[in-house]
């Protein structure tokens, strides 16, 4: 077939409802656009369903609906961040991703142009990260139906028996660490969607967490718990460990790692950094033991160069969070309640 | 948590934006409503990935939007349908689904006792199939941003070495059969949009077909392929696998299977049966010496009572689909162009 292209090599013209309706039209979309750019042995089979061997192991299996908007914001764009968000869900189950599957529900009218960035995009987060989509589905919904482009992508992976990673297993004395300061993506869209402009410009830190973690397990594969404190922040996150595991989680402000830049924002817009979403940190809780071990792991990857000890497991029937502030002081971290950013991710 | 009930038990109340947040009323929500309906033993481990067990062989993976307006019609709801429709894609596989996850993008506003009424029949689905939801992700979008809800499921599932079923894999001389008559999910579906009463309520065929195709491959483990005609309808079906396979398909019109208020309907509408949506049919294409015992099989299961032989594939470089008509003429059934029914899954 032949498509008008734009001077930029991209794809002219916008979604219509025909390319969502099954026949020649959706076919020659998913060929020029999602074919051409996710291309891999798996996805080329052209099956509705992608067949492919895996090793042994038990499976994980993870989904995630990514409605962010703006769709395009410093650091990425909803491509990647559905790649990074789906990757990140298997890794924290201390899994190795094998596969992914995106399906994309399109509003009549968007622009083909920038549908193909976003594919462009999510085939170079795939193909950084190691794991290809092998399967998808588009669907479209008239104008006003929706809003540009949903992806919800999904992921499987494998762990190893040896591997009992869970938010139920944490326990009093163990450790509690942050792969890095926290609030960057959250503040990175929040600044773009009101058009802040600060005199750094904050970048989301949206990325592939597997890597590291696969190194982190390797060397310590008693780690109690892994999470990413996406939607809801670091703050909400401790509480959903605090609450499966039944215990307090105290925390220290002052080895909180929070970036200057994203702390006066916060600032300004009126945020805590503790509730603020991020796309490529994590939380790791482990024997008090292995804290030094899985420092040294995170500070040698690129996506841990600034992690911490951030706290302790600590005995509390009413399985809180509490921080020590700076000034000594002390305050519950409860969990987020109400929305405070609206389609972070 | 106290959640305020309407006299029919079902939640009270609508979705707000607070319910895509991430913080406490997410997690009520997910207690309520996903935790209560679809609850097993993977989905409880309150991870944001499940964990299990996966017998030996091949892995199939198969991801599906669904988008479909309206969310209630006669023969289910987005809720079953999001169950059938990936099911069906991994057993169009030869494949045992084992594990399905689904997402939901809810725009703000929607009732809660809808949206209970979608998981419970999602739940209801799932449980008869005997396969499980280990693992879903709830999105809210603001009013006008969506439409009601927006459901993405994902299955995974085992195939055998010995199953090689293709859309590549049809080869002149072979049999094409039809699993029942066809057209009546999308009449279903425009007949409730554009409230059009019949004498007899035309109901959707949505159904799950991994039981009787489990029952086919373990019988003839060489069939060639296996499809289910949804969006598009069979002949785009048809087309797609003639491309795929580089043959040409001849159909029997008198030998097509399609029900008489169907037929009737699609009269009324303007439509072509060979053109409307199916959400529990399959065509299956196979060496003509085992079409007989496919037949058997099908005939034996109850979503196969009419299924039939339907035609062959022939040798043809134009990789076309021809019909012989009941009058002894002669038709191209060619690809679906534009947009016959919109939303339809």
């Amino acid at each position: 077939m032949t498509k008008t292209q734009k001077r930029d090599g991209l794809l002219a013209g916008q979604v219509d409802m025909t390319h969502g309706g099954g026949g020649k039209a959706t076919s020659d979309l998913i060929e020029t656009l999602f074919y051409k750019h996710l291309s891999n042995p798996v996805l080329d089979q052209g099956h509705d369903a992608a067949v492919f061997d895996a090793p042994p192991g038990r499976l994980v299996m993870s989904t995630d609906a990514h409605v962010i908007s703006p769709l395009f914001f410093p650091g990425g764009d909803i491509g990647s961040l559905s790649v990074h968000g789906t990757l990140n869900d298997i890794a924290m189950a201390g899994a190795k991703p094998l596969s992914l599957t995106a399906s994309f529900i399109l509003e009549e009218g968007f622009p083909l142009a920038d549908l193909e960035r976003i594919v462009i995009s999510m085939a170079e987060a795939a193909q950084a990260a190691g794991v290809p989509v092998v399967s998808g589905d588009t669907k479209v919904v008239e104008k006003g139906k929706g809003d540009g482009v949903f992806i919800t992508t999904t992921g499987i992976g494998v762990v190893s028996e040896a591997v009992e990673i869970s938010p139920r297993a944490a326990v009093p004395g163990q450790a509690v660490l942050v792969s890095g300061p926290i609030g960057n993506h959250g503040v990175a869209i929040l600044s773009k969607r009101e058009n802040l402009e600060f005199e750094t410009e904050i970048v989301s830190d949206s990325a592939a967490l597997h890597t590291m973690v696969t190194d982190m397990v390797k060397a310590v594969p008693g780690i109690a718990v892994l999470r990413d404190p996406t939607r809801g922040g670091l703050a909400t996150a401790l509480n959903e460990i605090a609450h499966a595991s039944a215990v307090g989680i105290e925390l220290f402000e002052e080895d909180l790692p929070v970036d200057p830049d994203v702390e006066a924002a916060c600032e300004i817009l009126g945020l805590d950094p503790l509730y603020v979403a991020n796309e490529g940190k994590l939380i790791c809780i482990c024997n008090a033991g292995d804290a030094e071990t899985l420092l040294g792991i995170m500070h040698a990857h690129p996506s841990g160069r600034q992690a911490a000890v951030i706290g302790t497991v600590i005995g509390d029937p009413d399985h809180m969070v509490v921080m020590q502030t700076a000034f000594g002081g002390s305050r519950v971290v409860d969990w987020l309640s109400g929305e405070q950013l609206p389609r972070i991710c």
